[in-house]
């Protein structure tokens, strides 16, 4: 995948948000929906999603069996006007694990990797309602 | 369904809360997931999610076609030590037409109503971490 598929304005929206909430599907085909801390590799064009216990849980399962997922990072950027602001990241995730997390060490060695091929977004940078874009991402070979 | 499938507290918690997160499935196998706005109808145990344009939405189509909902309403409880809080609730959701608004006659008459067949809670109403606790609903027939 090619990286630099954020633009600098995502980006800085990305980094300043604590949680975004990931979608998955379990193989009976219910959904499942979690707040989850992230960090985004900008070069490589990926978003990780690490935690606790992170291999052994129902997630990181779900993918194995199903790999789409849709990451939601949004929050309310004004309450007057009543303005929700963010983005929506669809695409398809691998979990990779013995990944080595440095000083976070509570944390488990697997991770969720998602790799966007759509991602909308809306009141970014300006806050306006309703520009929603989608970029469309080249397929995975 | 029976009313009631809330406990006092959890009903406080979603009162509280301006936004969840509501993951649906496209007919295509794609995951969508989007911020919403809600409302409890703690008496008859559903969730309405209205908003502006709704009865045209993807989401709306969504469920048309999937009735399988994840909806997530969380937040965080204290930064240090990071305690995230919050509710999962699974189920089957209908599209509803011309649903009253009343005063908000900005959003339109349609609404995604969910039917909670589970309920994970965590860290309400004490903020510990880890306390989740699943709360399985009878079928409805």
């Amino acid at each position: 995948m090619n990286g630099m598929i954020f633009t600098a304005e995502e980006l800085a929206y990305l980094a300043a948000q604590p949680l975004g909430r990931l979608a998955t599907l379990a193989p009976d085909g219910t959904l499942q929906n979690n707040p989850v801390g992230f960090e985004v590799n900008a070069e490589e064009g990926f978003i990780d999603i690490g935690g606790w216990r992170m291999g052994g849980s129902r997630k990181f399962a779900n993918i194995r069996q199903n790999p789409e997922v849709s990451f939601v990072v949004d929050d309310i950027a004004s309450l007057q006007p009543w303005t929700v602001r963010g983005m929506e990241i669809r695409g398809r995730a691998e979990a990779v694990t013995g990944v080595p997390r440095g000083a976070e060490d509570f944390l488990s060695g697997e991770v969720i990797r998602i790799r966007p091929r759509r991602i909308r977004s809306w009141g970014i940078p300006d806050g306006e309602a309703g520009s929603a874009r989608w970029t469309p991402l080249p397929e995975t070979p």
